[in-house]
Parts: structure tokens; sequence; C-alpha cells
């Protein structure tokens, strides 16, 4: 294309490194921008004047926000590359629901497990682990969410996969199980294996740190995902 | 296709509303059930296990959920009739980020201004009031939000068209407002005149009815939007 192509992302945040691996996964070279979210850059605010958050993907000077909206402007604009989404419109449809599936239901109830006490914070558990054994019963069969490449679901995915383990460790609690979730257990296993997504992923090490250094005023303000 | 396509609805909900504006406008026959949301039929439960909620559509045996993914499948399904998706990839991204901005934050805005009262109501109402103007800015210059023809944001806002009038009047309350938003205004309108869309909608009295007998219960409950 030859048009310049900027991310806007924050190096924790699974939605902007959603971004960041589906790019990488179809080889094109981006910039990439870190945001300070207490202090936003008059560039974000200029180019997500609405929601205010990352990612931002600037394209040839056009902005595109929400990261699952990005992901399929990456697809509709680099199609010949490693394809995120099926062809037929009906196994699109699915993907496109399993997606929602995880930021509708998965992601803000294993976030919050993680940072409420007590009932809330069971029935928080219960929730997120009703849909663990959904996306277990989903992956049944397949390498990946996508079939046997990495597609849409397993991009989505990113924050079960590496995420999750770090916040059930600040939290002390446990919701992926091996025990429980073995189809699940070797997704992760597989998918963050991949040479493309370690590139994608933030250090274990660092992103504990960060959320063991957040952990006290989280369960104060029991704040929502960003 | 001649494969045969049911549509599970409600005739209240703007959601299975969009599903059937999107299959008229397509010119698309299908078969309308009717489901009773207090007692859901076996169908809605095995069709749509994980969210048990309309709309579903059915389509050759196999069911779509989720509205907003529902209209995206017909788009792809019957690409050549009616178009509700541009085909550049970035004015796709839009049509997408708007039918999302009107669900996430449009929506429950609204619908909570009308079950709350004294601040929590005042703040609803304040943020409704901003999502109206933003919507105002996109639709300038434009007959419909997808241009000259009505397109994915139009059918998303089929809910500010037809039910929010109703729900202000149940509510007592103002919020698309003729003087405010005069584009807004104008595009109701235009869009509601429209024969297909005259044909999608509930009749404003049986609403009318239907939300004023249920306002005590929704006050006392600030139940979410279905």
């Amino acid at each position: 294309m030859g048009e310049e192509l900027k991310l806007f992302g924050v190096w924790g945040s699974p939605f902007s490194r959603r971004v960041e691996l589906a790019l990488r996964l179809k080889g094109i070279p981006y910039d990439y921008m870190e945001e300070d979210l207490s202090n936003k850059s008059p560039s974000l605010l200029k180019y997500n004047p609405i929601h205010k958050k990352i990612p931002v993907l600037l394209h040839g000077g056009k902005p595109v926000v929400e990261s699952l909206v990005i992901l399929e402007y990456i697809e509709e604009t680099w199609e010949g590359n490693h394809a995120i989404l099926p062809k037929d419109p009906y196994e699109r449809a699915m993907a496109r629901f399993w997606a929602r599936f995880l930021d509708d239901k998965c992601m803000p109830a294993m976030w919050m497990s993680c940072w409420t006490e007590g009932d809330a914070q069971q029935n928080f558990m219960k929730e997120s682990k009703e849909n663990l054994s959904i996306l277990e019963g989903e992956l049944k069969g397949k390498k990946f969410f996508g079939g046997n490449a990495i597609g849409l679901v397993d991009i989505a995915a990113l924050f079960i996969a590496h995420w999750a383990g770090v916040l059930q460790e600040v939290a002390g609690i446990s919701l992926v199980n091996e025990e429980k979730h073995p189809i699940l257990f070797k997704w992760i296993e597989e998918f963050i294996s991949s040479d493309i997504v370690v590139e994608c992923l933030p250090a274990r090490e660092r992103l504990l740190a960060f959320f063991q250094a957040k952990k006290e005023t989280m369960l104060a303000t029991k704040a929502p995902a960003q």
C-alpha cells in the first residue's frame, strides 16, 4: 500500500496486542506509539474523540478504533495474506459470535473475578468457569479456534492465553484449570508457543509486577477493564 | 438459495426488527416465529443455548444469533441485493464502529434514562444527549447514515427512530429534540416514512401501551435492556 500505518497502544493491553498480532500474522509493517493512559496524547484524543481509548490504527492518516473493528479492517485491507476470517458467510458469522462472546462475557467476568471479594467474587468466578467450559466445548476437535490456523477468535482470546494466568496469580484464584479445561489448556500452550504470538506478548514478569502494584487500588475501586 | 429461513423474534424488540428490516430491504422471504420471553420455546433454547435471547435467524437449519452478527451474515449471504454495507474497507469499518456505538453507548444510556429517577436519571440523560449530538454530527450532509440509501447504521439505529419517542413519552422526558437535533429529527422522519421500514415497525400505540404497563416494574427493578 505504501501508506503510513501507525498503531497507538499500551504495552500491557490485550486489546492493542490483538492488533499487533493480526498485523504480524499478515506480515504488515507498522509503527507503534506507546500511549500513557494517565496522560493521553493529543493524537489519541484527536483520532478517537468519542471513546478516547486505545487501540487506534491510523492508516494513511485515517483512524480505525475498537479492536474487533480494527481486526476486520485489517482482514479486508490485506486479504491476500494469512486469512483471519474464513470465506464462508456462516463460518464468518460464527467467528464474529465467538469474538463478541469473549469481549462481552468472558473478559468482564474474568476481570471482575480478580478484583472483587466475597459473594460477588464467587458469582463472577462461577460465571467465568461456565464461560470457559463453553469455550472448551467450542475448541473440541480443533487445534485453534480458527481451525488449523490462528484466526479472529484466537486473536480475540489472547487475554485468556496470557493475561488470565497472570491475573489469577495476582488474585490468588484458579479459573483456567488444566484438569477442568484440558483442551483450552492445550490450546494456550500451542498458541503462546508460536513465534509470532510470543513477539506480541508483554513479558509475564512485567505484567505480573504491574498488576501486583495495582491490586490494592483495583480491589478498592472494582474498576472495569480498560 | 431455496433453504428454509426462519426468524425467532419478539414483536416489540428493536433487535429482531433490525433483522426483519434487513431481510425486507434485500427482498428475502422468511418465516417469523414470535417468542414469549417469559416462557422461551425449546427452539430458542436449542438454537441460542448460550445467550437464550432473540433474535435467532435459522438458515437451512443453522442458527445465527446476535443482531449485528446476523445483519453481517445477511449482507454476505445475499450480497447482490440492496447492499447494507459499503464496499470500501474503511467505510465498512466506520459503519461497524457506529453500529457498535449505538449498541454499546446510545441504547443503554437512553434505556436507563427512562427507567431511573433523580441524579441517576440526570446522568443518563446527559450522556444520552451527548450521544445524540455525536450522531447528529455523523449524519450531517447525509440523507441516511448509509449515505443515499439505508445501511447497517440506519438499521442499527431503528431504536432511536421509533422506540425512543415512545419511551420518552412513557418516562415523561425529552431526549431526541427537534430543536437540538434537527438533522437527526429529519432522518427519523425520512427513515420511518419509507414503506419497507414502516412494515417492520411495531404499532406505536401497542408499544406505548406495553411500556406504560411495564413502567412501575421497570422503575422498581431498573432492568437492563433485553
